[in-house]
């Protein structure tokens, strides 16, 4: 496994993979890997020759007073889990490296895709996520990239920038890895007390009721956000940011689940923002 | 020479020229092919292996009331000056196959280089060229793109984007070609009387006093832009919208001419609003 720090060298390796006739897959990642990341390193060595991890806690995503400083930052343990996991070159570039002159330039997807859920609380986030995607995939040039459904905003967002800017790479989105409690995994758990991370199970607990209730004929979003507001609630110090249903490729609200819908949330606990989410599926026959 | 509408078999097309071990050539133009375009497409031929011109008129860089639906369309005599100068593909797309969905994702160039000169008097414009030129470069892939310096301000915009978004092409800035006046080349000269056109001769002189002016030891921009604007005003019904002495990278104001500078102007003659500019150079002995 080679590690590089600098946009020639992982366009030198990656050109000699090219070259030789392998696929590249790539996993864009800011560190602090966990079990999640490790699903997206396997599934890229199950679909690629070659796959690129990028290790990057890129600035212009984080909005003032969030967490850019504390960030986890675990490069040593990131190291070995790419290592593990199959990764054939890890790019851990510095801010500098990224953005060596005043960023001028900017991707950016309009519309209810980046305004709704975190876009309401995290303005400039998403502009941030996609400008970042765009330069990686200008220096990976991956065949596809490899992304959890855990945020399955900045899922939608990209898949729409790829496919709107004729993008040439596939995008792959993987399925959410979860603790045991069900909490999904997260840099950010880290941020957690004991007592928090039993607590913020809630949230996973709430998304599982959600998906019952559609089973067992609920339509209504409302009557579906209310039931998970009042279990998270329940919980001492859980700051709701938002509970919605939303179509699952616009992100637009919906006021009843018809076929396919996303029941996303988005709550504090302690010191920790956590997202999560899950489909709602309503069959034909349903 | 091939042509073709479709992005796929442009994909095809050009992905065979590579593995064949071809650099590719890249020439984006909106049709109406002159003189200019043709020292771009030789300029390709003489520098990579196999060259592709695009015709689009794009409409997401015209603002509302400018000239989209009448901007020359001349596809047959076009396809012959491509023929004749050695390109190898023709790209034709319709507007549905570059925009076949709701385009939400832009990408976009901020601050003096997007907002000055044309900017002020087109909001919108560089927006719509960054963003199809971006998707031309995804689906082509060139490894040189080349452009005119007639279209100063957008190649100064382009050059900026690429390098801040990692793209992985060169950009090639080729001189402005002019006719026997000087009128700098443009589809738009179409729109001129006879008349019109003798009249607009003025502003390539304009630019050539401006720059003897320098020569000759001027250094005081407002002093330049009042000999040139005087010039222009003698002409009846020459409209100006800017002349401005920038920064040829930043395309920030310059109060004082030192080592290099630009002078710019965008002034309508009759129904065409035409742009022109000339490079001011200070020797280190001046």
């Amino acid at each position: 496994m080679d590690i590089a720090e600098k946009i020639e060298e992982i366009k030198v390796l990656t050109r000699k993979a090219r070259t030789s006739g392998k696929s590249i897959g790539f996993v864009p990642t800011m560190g602090a890997l966990h079990a999640g990341h490790v699903s997206l390193i396997e599934a890229a060595c199950s679909r690629t020759d070659y796959v690129v991890v990028s290790i990057f806690v890129n600035p212009v995503q984080f909005s003032p007073g969030e967490d850019l400083e504390n960030y986890p930052r675990t490069l040593e343990d990131d190291r070995a889990k790419c290592q593990s996991a199959g990764a054939d070159l890890i790019f851990v570039p510095s801010v500098k490296e990224m953005y060596p002159d005043k960023l001028q330039s900017w991707v950016e997807v309009e519309g209810q895709l980046t305004e709704n859920l975190c876009g309401k609380s995290r303005p400039g986030h998403f502009r941030g996520v996609t400008t970042v995607c765009a330069k990686l995939f200008n220096i990976v040039m991956p065949d596809i990239a490899f992304f959890g459904r855990k945020d399955a905003q900045q899922a939608a967002v990209l898949k729409k920038m790829v496919k709107d800017l004729n993008m040439p790479l596939q995008l792959q989105v993987c399925p959410i890895i979860r603790e045991k409690s069900g909490l999904a995994m997260s840099s950010r758990n880290k941020y957690l007390s004991d007592k928090e991370r039993q607590d913020a199970a809630v949230l996973y607990q709430s998304l599982v009721k959600c998906r019952e209730m559609v089973d067992s004929g609920t339509r209504n979003a409302r009557l579906l956000v209310d039931t998970m507001r009042k279990m998270i609630s329940n919980v001492d110090g859980a700051e709701i940011d938002y509970i919605q249903i939303v179509d699952p490729d616009t992100l637009e609200d919906v006021d009843t689940v018809e076929k396919q819908a996303m029941a996303a949330l988005a709550v504090k606990i302690g010191p920790a923002r956590l997202i999560d989410n899950i489909m709602l599926n309503v069959s034909a026959a349903g």
